[in-house]
């Protein structure tokens, strides 16, 4: 790994097919942040829009309980508006199942959708449901809100700034990843009393999502692997590489540092925040001993 | 057809699962109608939201192209605006696809979305793709607007008013299915210059869709078979069980019905607009002569 972290699979295709999307005026952030940032009418506030889906066999397997995977499909969506600091407030479902699955299941994962909702007031305001051959797709999109001064963005970094992540990296799949309540709360309180520079969710892994927001504020990054908050049993490589953390990364001044851990503690006294590295002016195209993420359709070479 | 006129499947499905879903102090219509409808923030307008999803081998077969497979795709979730008398204005899209096709066929999948949300000036700000093993499903949210006082819900109808239809019905699987632009457009010119009472759009057949708004409005319905407006070709039972005709259904006063039909004739001289009956006191679980349209999951018995 001297040379280029290039990425392939999702990134690439949303580059090649995301600058033609059509845009309008009213479009502040569209593709490719973690949530999309508009006005709305005469509102002072942003709304914020994403969606997000989880596949059988993919996300879950058939043996996972419903319930589990309708929580899981809210969260993760509601972990995209934790990155930009936004508040969720509503979702809609589209649901393509097979026909004969629908009677045993449907209810338990209707369930398990509605108590991640009702975990940060959201409201589900519809659902479609679609007949399909295949694999069950469960899509999750959601509406929501930011204030425009507490928007935070991947692109937003500086040179020298402190790189912090919640919580503990790797071994998600052992189970965290069905049940993770996403860090809305943490990053409302984050940007309530501090100034974020750039954050994001890891969903896909640090080795890939750290180079996301680098490449996104146009900046390298540093990275001390001993630093790094291991899930118990897990190694360094499984923290950077394992994904669906869920975590949050984020990019903050070093003249917070001490302010920060000091009022983290006393605030969210059993979640570790840990600082993992450094932004700085290296070509964000660099050469970062950082093995890859989690990537999507990984181009075969 | 002299009794009771059931609607199994997803309209069992949604009353069964739907009451219980969790909803907040913001939202105005939940599930149910064509959109939410949602108050944001301090905006004056209401919020829409929608989402509708497309699967091959059920919307659309290994054969349609790409292209108008976006087209269809984008237009289904922009008719529900219009039965709302809507502005659409951001679009999300989710694509569950096998990591083989990706290549071929995304980019004018795209291309296919992108003109269908220009036609309306709907920006699209967001985008994942999954993978899936089985069949290619596309997931269209969009967010938009609606002035309060020209909001049309299923549920204003009124014992009395005349119903009509925009263009032509049945036989929309030889191909219009694939190229209908979403009668925004028409909706808007209506709320602009009558008091439509009740509204909504034609995607599952008059069969099925015209029960669903006399229930919403808790009226019955008497329809002049011979009136309707025959796609060429077309029987009256295709005219009411094919479906996807996704045409406008509206009630409204027969005080209105002159000046309506005068200026409909001088503002769309090439779109027919047909009164094809009334609504009235009869219980909406009534004995109508009416054949069902295209409904899904339709239950064994």
């Amino acid at each position: 790994m001297t040379r280029v972290l290039r990425e392939f699979g999702e990134d690439k295709l949303l580059a090649q097919v995301f600058p033609r999307l059509n845009r309008n005026s009213r479009v502040v952030i569209g593709a490719g942040d973690d949530c999309a940032v508009v006005k709305f009418r005469d509102a002072k506030d942003w709304l914020l829009l994403k969606t997000d889906c989880v596949v059988e066999r993919v996300h879950f397997t058939k043996e996972t309980s419903a319930h589990a995977v309708g929580w899981k499909a809210m969260m993760r969506t509601l972990s995209d508006f934790a990155a930009m600091s936004g508040i969720p407030e509503f979702a809609l479902i589209t649901l393509a199942i097979a026909g004969k699955k629908k009677a045993s299941s449907v209810g338990e994962l209707y369930r398990g959708l509605n108590r991640a909702a009702a975990r940060f007031d959201v409201a589900i305001v519809g659902g479609e449901t679609g007949e399909t051959a295949g694999p069950t797709v469960i899509v999750v999109s959601v509406a929501g809100f930011v204030e425009r001064d507490r928007c935070i963005l991947r692109s937003g970094g500086k040179a020298n700034d402190d790189l912090f992540v919640t919580g503990e990296l790797g071994g998600s799949i052992r189970g965290r990843h069905l049940r993770f309540v996403a860090r809305v709360d943490e990053a409302r309180w984050l940007t309530a009393n501090f100034k974020v520079h750039a954050m994001m969710d890891l969903s896909d892994g640090l080795g890939t999502d750290l180079p996301r927001l680098a490449r996104a504020s146009k900046l390298g990054f540093s990275i001390d692997q001993r630093a790094l908050p291991l899930s118990p049993g897990c190694s360094i490589q499984q923290a950077i590489s394992d994904g669906e953390d869920y975590e949050l990364l984020f990019a903050i001044s070093p003249r917070d540092r001490m302010r920060l851990e000091k009022l983290w503690r006393k605030k969210f006294p059993k979640l570790p925040l840990t600082r993992i590295g450094k932004l700085n002016r290296q070509s964000a195209i660099s050469d970062q001993q950082l093995p890859r993420g989690y990537v999507h359709f990984r181009q075969r070479r």
